[in-house]
């Protein structure tokens, strides 16, 4: 008996109709070639992992990871990000002697929601992951590639915001005065409510000069320029360092030509707490949620066994969709219509034309429930009903 | 702290490395292709689904599911199959007044294991779902669909056995006495424990006509002859319809001069016990284990309120590409080293050969731990280090 439930899905699980499952398909596809020939090598990794291994390394919150108990009571999560997935098996198997590694994905990943609000529970991200360079060139190569690769999936309309964890930390700490208001003023930047942080920031009743700078930072956004104006505002040890190194990453992207879809944001920071340096965001022009995400992580391999400094991108594939927007339907197939006695000759016929790389659907009439209604499934259909096998074109 | 487990995997979770990636990804590529020349469109499902809707009504048995509770304590399932969603996915959204729909699919299920025994517990299966046609036409279109698969993805050795599941059950029911008797001779037949059937049979002191065509069933296996065989064996109404299916069939592939790799086999069942009719096993020849299995189940849409016969096939991708064997490494990419002073010059070379479709790895020379053992993975290798951005090959 069916039951009333049969439809259903978990919270946040999506079918992929076929027509999306081609837009994704050839959009993925597209992202690959651009990230292939940047000489970027993908693989796979499982979608159950021990909680112990990559559950815990995993920069996702502990209440998003589904999680399940394997036969031996051992605990396992379903991969939460590829992030961690592909820094134990580099750790395990391709690292060799601490040599750059670049690496690539296109997998889904799966983050419990709480209800059915939109949020999706499993989702494919497409990313890099450059391991084991520490130099700028690293950094720069992985924001070329990502405006690469949002070029080659077909978005005319994007943004990348480049921003340092290091010179927000040492900002807020230093300006702030302990790490506790720094972490409070972090949360507020990172919801983007600058009003709920100037108002911390008075109640905070520090000096002066400390107030203004805090206060200045929400504007430390544009190009280039904001840079200078950040060096010129802090006093020269604070987030100096940082600020050199994305005067360094401007300079870079520029002769490279790359910087019509960049910009700075010195307030930038991320829900992922394992970013160390550069990091940057993707947003798009008519989606609510960035469509990325990414940015240099040196301490992660630690977990590993490994001391690797790294950076990377990660990319959710359904909003560059969405960004995208509609597209075209595709061509129906052919479709030859026969009855018993033209059977062999549309097999034929179908056979001929699918050698030349041409689609056909061959159906029996008397497999068709409503011809009215299949039909209107095809724009071109051949009826081969005849008993010496010929047809008529529809 | 790393902890001693850090590179472990779940029991039958396997990592896919890039030679291997690449591999299945090309192997997929042509399948997929070849499929939707038939007029098949592909789609994809959640990973996660209800054990109340999909679970239950999947084939496969409960111990191999993995079960999980999502925040409202209702049970879910990894999907242990494809077949069952697209059933969810058809009966909800895309059949229409019971019309043919050609649906197929490549996507990974998941079946835990008890132990680590090289069983996998996550593969890609890849297959097709034809719904909603009850005609003969459709299964042989299902086998001939499946040949074409096999063959473009580049098997040459590789086998099919077709059987008929009512043929089996009317036999073994019929002059075995009782269903249950069935059941057990059913189980012999499906482990091809042949000596374990037989005794059996002697066992149950049957008629001397009865036990001898038992004892003679296991030899029901080979070219169209063995239909008629049986046809002559059994009685006329034991298994009949049965057997004319299986030639009307054989009469069709052998027109559409699909019949070089297939044979029958009349003790043929599955450890899928949804299949109503013919049904079919693919085997290669370096392979211990099916490539996979496919064939008619006319009541499994009554689980989700539809009536609707469907027939399809599944594959096991990492199945097929064990049976094809060892491939050549890929061309590794063009590499250009570069210092400083050369990074400009490398990044416009780079970007005019990526240009050209060519795939070039560039590196920051201070980037490199190990010069020498970073060079060997490449063949190719341009160094620009010249203050003017002049380089030389290697």
């Amino acid at each position: 008996m069916p039951n009333l439930f049969m439809f259903e899905k978990p919270i946040g699980m999506r079918d992929t109709l076929p027509d999306l499952f081609r837009l994704k398909e050839s959009v993925r596809s597209r992202m690959a070639k651009e990230t292939k020939l940047y000489g970027y090598r993908f693989l796979d990794t499982p979608s159950l992992e021990f909680y112990e291994t990559v559950g815990q390394v995993s920069a996702i919150k502990d209440q998003q990871l589904f999680k399940l108990l394997d036969k031996e009571g051992h605990s396992l999560v379903l991969r939460p990000d590829m992030t961690a997935p592909i820094a134990r098996v580099a750790s395990s198997h391709l690292l060799k002697e601490g040599n750059p590694l670049r690496m690539a994905y296109s997998a889904n990943v799966f983050r419990a929601q709480e209800k059915e609000g939109g949020r999706l529970a499993e989702f494919e991200q497409f990313g890099v992951e450059m391991i084991g360079d520490k130099t700028l060139s690293a950094d720069a190569e992985v924001v070329t590639l990502l405006t690469s690769v949002l070029q080659a999936a077909g978005l005319s309309h994007y943004h990348i915001t480049i921003g340092h964890i290091a010179f927000v930390h040492e900002v807020l700490r230093h300006y702030g005065g302990t790490e506790e208001r720094a972490g409070v003023m972090r949360r507020y930047l990172f919801e983007k409510n600058y009003v709920g942080y100037r108002e911390y920031v008075v109640e905070l009743n520090l000096p002066e000069s400390s107030q203004q700078i805090l206060n200045k930072l929400p504007e430390l956004k544009g190009n280039e320029e904001v840079l200078d104006l950040a060096l010129e505002l802090t006093e020269q040890n604070v987030g100096s360092t940082a600020l050199r190194e994305l005067k360094e990453l401007a300079h870079m992207l520029k002769k490279a030509g790359n910087n019509s879809h960049l910009s700075f944001d010195l307030t930038l920071v991320s829900h992922m707490d394992y970013y160390t340096g550069i990091l940057f965001e993707v947003l798009g022009d008519h989606v609510g949620f960035p469509l990325g995400n990414g940015g240099r992580y040196n301490e992660l391999y630690r977990n590993f066994g490994q001391d690797a400094p790294a950076t990377g991108f990660g990319l959710r594939l359904d909003r560059i969709i969405e960004a995208i927007g509609a597209v075209d339907a595709e061509e129906p197939p052919l479709c030859v219509i026969y009855n018993e006695a033209g059977q062999f000759a549309a097999m034929e016929k179908a056979a001929a034309l699918r050698a030349e790389g041409k689609a056909v659907v061959t159906q029996n009439i008397d497999g068709i429930a409503e011809p009215d209604t299949f039909t209107k499934n095809f724009t071109n259909i051949l009826y081969m009903l005849g008993a010496n096998g010929l047809g008529e074109e529809s």
